[in-house]
């Protein structure tokens, strides 16, 4: 027994996007089922003047394993051409508490989350979705424009960013990957003329209000992911059907969070309305075509740790893997 | 740049105890200072029916340098005559993001332990303490013994376990460590005996009466790292002076809760008695030569990133650690 060192590139080579959707779609079911537990997020404030660090960790009953995930954002990295985003997923043996791998998973972390989006798409967005709006270019957008053209037969993606930073990539990867080459536009215009909306900033404040957003709409939420973040008016939120990820990390750093903190949602009702119940079958999605509803994705550990095991599986076969001893568990 | 991956047998080897007890008595310093942060523990329960999993992280923000330790507990491991703790510790680059290096520390994490323990017993026990009792005889007890007779003039070794499965290794270790052959003895006895007495066991209810223990003792409480581990009455420890590492751990996880709970401490009266302020010198330790000091540790994360830091300084310039890339920003 040894631990398996996987680099980024190695990482991304051994799974295909249909493969993640499908991994992710197993744990949120396991965690709708009682077989997964999520644990708390922890979110490192004051490490650095700009970087900062999120550790998430989570177990998998059914395969006896448990991870931790720190991932970072170094928005400076830019300025050296280097990716801002790294995430690293350790994976542990719940039976002796070996250490299993040790995965850069930066790219993976972009193909769990939009696979989630994709999951929720599938079943939430009208069948015939043709335009999709994005608000931010990032890294991260390009993955859930990816997602969504995966699921709908999007005909036009429209996009609007902050700053004119990463549009020239973002066109770019997502041409590469949907052949439609993005148009850019205002934010009010992205979002009146949606779809599909995904949402996918930085952003401490609203950027979408209620009257934008036509009646049928399905939002993709995925940019809030600490307390303080925001992307969508709280009654938006309130005037939507919303699914959440994890209810009880959804109501503390989602977009949830503010209609939680309005008294529009309790985590009660969130309970009700995961991913996992969804995929189950145990609750309704949309309930009328011209409902709006939103999908609040804040990014659960358990995706992480789904990404993994599949990495793990066909990693173990490859010859451009580090093989190593950690502890005294496994020499 | 790349990153380290340094075995446990290896991390061992590059570092010795006084160097460990100097880069911890640092960390603590850096922490009273504003220098050094610690962020929220996770305690992962059930994610195996025996096996449990903690998460630890900290930043060195002197060096620049972010830390999360998962620790493993896997009781049943001893059958299989394996160890039941690890410690995997990666450190990270705050500027950037990047992965620096994993480090098996399983001997490293009882020494970073004993190393605070040591700290508080020189500021904190009577000069003169000859007789050392040691409750529990797992793992991290000899770590204690080795710690506490190197900063006192300890002659007799007394100590007691509520099974006999370690007691053998435990002798063995202190034996080597220290030249004392421990003697074995009721709870009682062993309490009622000591000047320095060393509680170290996952016990969930008080082993340590009040009346046992005589005026000018020196309790270092290391066994209480998690919610409803309680080692000693809660009258012994509102009668004492106590010392915390970390004042908001402490309060939650460390024996302090339950005197926290009773009222009689306050997470404000701890926050002014840390050893990082005893170390500098900014709280009286001891007021009395009849006062019994209590010493809480539950173990904080930059005691793990001080290690590790001290690992990575030394490790660089050896030819038996991996030496690879995991994210994209060290390719």
């Amino acid at each position: 027994v040894c631990v398996l060192i996987v680099s980024e590139p190695v990482a991304e080579q051994c799974v295909t996007f249909d493969e993640v959707e499908a991994a992710v779609r197993e744990i949120f079911l396991a965690l709708h089922a009682g077989q997964a537990r999520v644990f708390e997020v922890v979110r490192a404030t004051g490490a650095h003047k700009t970087t900062g660090f999120g550790v998430k960790s989570a177990v998998n009953l059914r395969t006896g394993r448990f991870s931790a995930k720190v991932g970072s954002y170094a928005p400076d990295n830019a300025r050296r051409g280097l990716p801002a985003h790294t995430s690293t997923i350790l994976v542990f043996d719940t039976a002796t508490g070996a250490p299993v791998a040790m995965i850069g998973a930066g790219r993976l972390n972009g193909m769990r989350t939009a696979a989630a989006n994709a999951l929720a798409a599938r079943l939430l967005a009208a069948p015939s979705s043709r335009v999709l709006g994005v608000l931010g270019t990032g890294h991260q957008a390009a993955f859930e424009a990816w997602a969504v053209c995966r699921v709908r037969p999007i005909e036009r993606i429209l996009c609007w960013a902050r700053t004119s930073q990463s549009v020239e990539s973002f066109a770019t990867e997502v041409k590469a990957h949907t052949g439609i080459r993005p148009e850019f536009a205002e934010c009010e215009q992205v979002a009146r003329a949606a779809d599909i909306l995904a949402t996918v900033t930085p952003s401490t404040r609203a950027l979408v209000r209620r009257e934008w957003v036509r009646p049928g709409t399905h939002i993709a939420a995925m940019g809030a992911d600490a307390a303080g973040k925001q992307e969508l008016d709280v009654e938006l939120v309130r005037d939507s059907r919303v699914f959440v990820d994890r209810a009880e990390q959804a109501a503390v750093i989602g977009e949830s969070q503010h209609a939680v903190r309005a008294g529009y949602l309790t985590v009660e009702d969130l309970q009700t309305r995961t991913l996992g119940a969804l995929l189950a079958g145990a609750v309704q999605g949309r309930e009328r075509a011209d409902q709006i509803t939103v999908f609040d994705s804040s990014g659960i550990a358990l995706q992480d740790l789904a990404v993994a095991e599949l990495v793990i599986e066909r990693a173990a076969k490859r010859a451009d893997v580090v093989r190593t001893t950690v502890s005294l568990l496994e020499t």
